[in-house]
């Protein structure tokens, strides 16, 4: 997950006028008793990371094909092996084909021919986590995120023989190498290799061999998803943005504990969330590791804040680790009072006023309208954070909460349940999404029949808002399983993330529309991420929920 | 120098042929008892670097202005501290000036602004030695060389702070910084400097105060770019070809005699030359340093080969030291056979044969005839290699010697002497250029009457081939003192090294024509080398003659 930049930009601006005025409300620093303790807990939970020399498989040609993702289709035309013997020279692209994602760095050996070179040789490297990414040009660029998380480097090598080294981490499958200006000498390539790295140690028990076949491969790609988004914190994509985001942590935390259960990575990433939160207490929704810890100070996410309370919750339970929940125990109580701020005295949450002061997510769809979506996320929060505070024997400084919650969902059946239709929809705006059903599912508000009655009227509507990410795709599951429509949970599974399968998918994408293979946030679908953390947690489902998922059929 | 491409190609296609029915009639390695000893000898010679932290001086803009060289001036418009206090955003590009034309290391320090990086930076670093080098789109290039000798460099920088390092060694006075992609964030170049390098350790004696303004000034740009040239061996040009040719390191050496004494590095060219020789004996024009000496063993160059011995002779001269001219003599001696091969019995040098088998250089100008030239150097290299045979006791092993260089003398002056115009001219070509007449006057053919008349005489040929070099221009100059023309030879100096700096010149140039900014060997004119070894001899003619350069007037 990203910043789109217009949204950024909007953020940014009313968001500082939001924080100033709260700083001062505030002492210098609301955590100033627990941070630097939260830190160094981040610090000690570092987990090492497991290195791999992986090497490339083979030689490909990425062709047109208009029955291929995104137009385009890699074929094998030799071995890798065949690269290491013969010159190179600067006629054609060579496109090799690493066969699995890997995150790590890359190297290769440079070897003169028959010619003694005369000049330096220049080459661009490109790595593509799907075939289109080697096929499209990134130039002039059309995208609103910044260029640079594409990877294509550009290297001079001075003298040969050169082990080249590219300095970043890449994250791919297949790579691109071309020989740029005009070298009157041929060269070799002599070796190839990229360092791996994962902090997902130990891979989880496997599926039972009668499982259905299509869900033993979603389980499969899902865990090297979850896997390849594993460092040193759960970063959201490899590829881009490299970074811990609230959001994603919750999904990947709940699929870890389901698989490779690596707990002092979800410890570490709560410590370093919880350490890096804005002086007034709220916590920033991503954070950067490197050259130190650091959170992007001046941008916040509304729901992102509350899954927090809901992680630590999950935690809690997966681990029994009180102690860390207790210490981390102030950081959710001070979540809550987002919800505060924006309560009506009706119960509803002030959407037009919360979304002038934070970033309201939801979900990548631009004409997505997120009124209903962010009541049903609060009360959400707020029923994860009593059960939190009941675990911790805490209940007792959350006493207003049963009632509130109580209320808050009444006035949302109120004022946003359609009973004509049996749909939920905004008083702001009338549309129907996915999104707005699914948290009024999601938070107790619609009963069991009526969510059972939406969602599967949900299917009918043609002009309903889809779900644009497997982000929401998760949610959308989770509802569907709360509603008891477990056989349609288990088809909607094998629908969306088996269609990203059936379309090549390594690891499971950032965004997913089955009927668009270009759908972008950032309006170029080359800087999407092709292995993301908020994609993975069918890993979670399946081993969660075994009758629903690993039955034969 | 570097071979242009087609003459690259046509070289080595013919003399694959030559080389193969040569070795064949050779043992194995004709220096196989030396060849090991002489790269000992070129290795423990090894100069240290004397290294220097240069800073940059100015920011400034690059303008168009069609009075200044190749249409481009250098403008400063603050100091360069500035740079460092301000946020850089990729609106516009910075140019930086360091003063002075520099051979080293770059690196700099990138620090993050007000708001949190969100992605890397992607940085490209253009390194020019003259304005227009920055002011002149590479893509698509048009020239005949490797592109990848333009210093434009491509980084990504994952994280900030961090320190910019550019790997290759880069030569430069001017560099252009430019942000690509679309960063949503400003960041600072907290610093920047270049660790310089250079083995010309003991400058020498300032000219006297009373010389010439210009004529110190050539002499104070000469001694820089002699300067430049000097690393762990002589090269021809830092920024490009940065190798070690036979026909720069004659001018070089000669021009280090006067200069920086820095004999070790003339000894250790020597040797690496005669140890890396063909396994026939023959030298290679030209040799790389990295990762291990090399020669191009595939290139041959005629009259670089026989400038080995006026080298040798020359470095005999300035340091008495015997025991390297001895243990050199026997490459020496050889190289003397290649005149033999092509020796008609008239006493001619078989022009059309030898151009076939080897490149014959001369000056770089496509319109060139060579006939003349080639005759006139290899009397000029028998003369010379004679006399360093009587300085070591040897001339018994060349007795043939004065003899065939009268008949080499006679044969030329009968043959390409036009009693008409007092102008030698070959017997494939009419053309009338300065290269001909420099190279008789050079080899003793024109008497100094005839060569007196034929430099004066060649002034008033508007369609005489002039030279395209400082190359052949320092033969020339040494062809006018040679006649006596001392006047002119100062005139001449100054009008031509004068007119590099007076268009605005830090360094000589590869290439220099008064009349063309534009001129290029490689058809580019951004690739030539703007610092370049055999462009500095002014070094040499000043030291060497003061009472022409060094009077008042």
């Amino acid at each position: 997950m990203n910043t789109y930049k217009l949204i950024h930009i909007f953020t940014i601006s009313s968001m500082l006028l939001f924080l100033s005025s709260n700083t001062k409300a505030q002492s210098d620093d609301y955590f100033k008793a627990y941070r630097s303790e939260w830190l160094q807990k981040a610090e000690k939970n570092m987990p090492s990371l497991a290195r791999s020399i992986q090497k490339p498989l083979n030689i490909i040609e990425i062709r047109k094909n208009p029955e291929a993702f995104q137009g385009w289709k890699a074929i094998s035309v030799s071995t890798a092996d065949s690269l290491f013997t013969r010159p190179f020279n600067k006629t054609q692209p060579v496109m090799i084909d690493f066969g699995e994602h890997i995150t790590g760095f890359f190297s290769c050996d440079i070897t003169p021919s028959a010619i003694t070179p005369d000049s330096p040789l220049r080459l661009k490297i490109t790595f593509g986590e799907v075939p289109a990414e080697l096929a499209t040009p990134f130039d002039p660029f059309p995208g609103g995120l910044n260029r640079s998380w594409l990877q294509d480097e550009i290297i001079t090598v001075m003298h040969m023989p050169a082990t080249i080294k590219i300095s970043r981490r890449v994250s791919f499958r297949y790579l691109k190498i071309e020989v740029m200006g005009n070298p009157a000498y041929p060269f070799m390539i002599s070796s190839m290799e990229c360092e791996a790295l994962t902090s997902a140690q130990y891979p989880p028990k496997p599926l039972p061999e009668n499982c259905n076949e299509m869900i033993r491969e979603i389980d499969r790609v899902g865990l090297h998803t979850l896997r390849e988004c594993m460092q040193t914190v759960f970063e959201d994509g490899p590829k881009r943005d490299q970074r811990l985001w609230i959001g994603d942590l919750y999904l990947q935390a709940m699929s870890n504990n389901y698989s490779f259960q690596q707990q002092d990575l979800t410890r570490r990433s709560l410590y370093l969330i919880a350490g890096l939160s804005h002086p007034n207490g709220y916590l920033h929704p991503c954070l950067y590791e490197k050259p130190t810890p650091h959170a992007d100070s001046r941008r916040f996410l509304l729901e992102y804040a509350l899954l927090f309370n809901v992680t630590l919750r999950d935690y809690l339970e997966a681990t029994g680790d009180r102690e860390t929940a207790l210490s981390l125990w102030p950081v959710a109580k001070r979540q809550l009072d987002i919800i505060d701020t924006y309560l009506t005295d009706q119960g509803l949450m002030d959407f037009e006023r919360a979304n002038q002061q934070w970033w309201i997510f939801i979900d990548w769809r631009k004409e997505l309208h997120k009124e209903v979506s962010l009541q049903g996320v609060s009360i959400f929060a707020l029923e994860q954070s009593y059960h939190l505070a009941r675990l911790l024997g805490k209940e007792d400084e959350l006493k207003h909460l049963p009632m509130l919650i109580r209320k808050m969902k009444k006035a949302a059946h109120v004022n946003y349940f359609d009973k004509k239709s049996g749909l939920f929809k905004g008083l702001l705006n009338p549309q129907i999404s996915y999104a707005s059903q699914i948290w009024m599912i999601l938070s107790g508000v619609a009963s069991r029949e009526e969510a059972e009655q939406a969602l599967v009227a949900l299917e009918q509507m043609e002009d309903a808002c889809k779900p644009g990410t497997p982000y929401l795709y998760h949610y959308y599951i989770e509802a569907l399983i709360e509603s008891g429509l477990n056989t349609k949970a288990r088809e909607k599974m094998i629908d969306y993330w088996g269609g990203m399968i059936q379309k090549g998918a390594d690891t499971f994408w950032e965004a997913y529309d089955p009927e668009d293979d270009f759908l972008s946030p950032y309006n170029f679908f080359p800087i999407n991420s092709y292995c993301h953390a908020w994609s993975c947690t069918p890993v979670y489902f399946i081993r969660k929920y075994p009758k629903i998922f690993q039955n034969r059929s």
